[in-house]
């Protein structure tokens, strides 16, 4: 489903106290970003709010108004703590309900394990209008609602969502990179990288210093949606590092 | 510098292509997170955003206006892609000069390093009127403009700056917290849950579950500014587990 000749564009909120308390260090920002990439989506800003309603409304409208994609992830489980689908459908002005599907589904996983209470019922509630991710781990699905697409918190089961739709959504050309490493201070490149970027228009050129075994170096990273343009600006990176006397290192350090 | 009468707050904005795109795992947030509990001040919200000009501009302005404190990540090096400063300064509606003491740390910093080139002249660039936080790694500062931190994107350096704020910056009461595992479906303890955090005012619960082992299992995190409700409504969620034959787990699974 690629359009090459147009940029598709996501944001990504993640919705969850543990991870602003620092108790949790977050996966999902990582994993959704290289999803993102493959599927020829570029994802141009994360959030991370409270389990706070106002802080959900507020983040979900800005970014589903002016992305291609909305992702949110975390605060879709059966406790009191879970408000997600409560604040997007505040958010989308819709009501919420019992999703017949989503019912369905956890009457199923749960039949064996003690069957479908209160607390389990809420993971089948969704905005009007939904439809559902499968989960294949524990059954309570993700919900797609227009544009806007809920996740759960924990990676393991948003990577198998993700895994869901791969595929299924409309992108554009991926944006292609490639690495090179030096063992160099990157203030004695910094010419060079200015230039080099300069003059191979579609490319930008990223520069990622690193201290490690007692010397510095760095990693340039190359991206462009035009494959010809990324290896035209590579050679020359890696001409002048060598020109340089620094000899670089392909794929990076 | 405590005033336990008032919350303190807090945002974060990281910023980075190599984060949007997946290439890099973003270690920032957990460690300012983290550090910012110590000093009690409550992170609210984080944005990650590209290393693009409108961008920062937008978050920084937003985020420093409605709370006590701003902190920004990453792009303060010396290459053509570092570009917080400029935008920082412009969201502050300031210029950007040389700042003397800055330049007089990096001139000795790069005495015995090949010497102050005009690139690395660039990491002593600031807004006009901010004052410097040190770095003990690498010469070049981080920045305060009014109640913005503007600091390194490499987190050991991060962590330097960090620390030589550490205890410097008004905060409140800093949020506690205790944690009860349990090998539990969360759903099984919701009601146990929501109605433990209802009884008890101060105090909110968050319920993280996870699979492990080939189990089910949930960590609860309950929080608290206050020490003593805090201990009991620690005390009266181990003795709802206990109640429903779920043996607690204290410190968390």
């Amino acid at each position: 489903m690629a359009s090459p000749s147009r940029i598709y564009t996501a944001a990504l909120v993640v919705i969850g106290d543990e991870i602003l308390s620092g108790r949790t260090h977050d996966k999902n920002i990582a994993q959704v970003a290289s999803w993102l990439q493959v599927q020829g989506i570029r994802l141009k800003e994360v959030r991370v709010v409270a389990d706070d309603t106002a802080a959900i409304v507020e983040a979900v409208n800005t970014l589903r108004a002016r992305n291609d994609y909305l992702f949110t992830t975390g605060g879709i489980g059966p406790t009191h703590d879970d408000i997600t689908v409560d604040a997007i459908a505040e958010a989308l002005g819709v009501a919420v309900i019992v999703h017949p599907e989503a019912r369905t589904i956890l009457e199923g996983y749960y039949e064996t394990r003690g069957g479908l209470t209160e607390a389990r019922l809420r993971m089948a509630r969704t905005p009007d209008g939904a439809s559902l991710i499968p989960n294949r781990y524990t059954g309570a699905p993700g919900i797609r609602c227009g544009n806007v697409f809920i996740m759960a918190g924990v990676p393991s089961i948003t990577a198998g969502m993700l895994d869901a739709l791969s595929g299924k959504l409309d992108g554009g050309a991926p944006l292609l990179s490639e690495t090179v490493g030096c063992w160099v201070g990157e203030s004695e490149v910094a010419d060079l990288l200015r230039e080099t970027e300069k003059t191979h228009e579609t490319c930008q050129i990223g520069s990622y210093p690193f201290w490690a075994e007692g010397k510095t170096g760095a990693n340039f990273v190359i991206r462009s949606v035009n494959a010809k343009d990324l290896a035209s600006c590579t050679r020359a990176l890696v001409q002048g590092l060598n020109a340089l006397g620094k000899p670089p290192v392909a794929g990076g350090i």
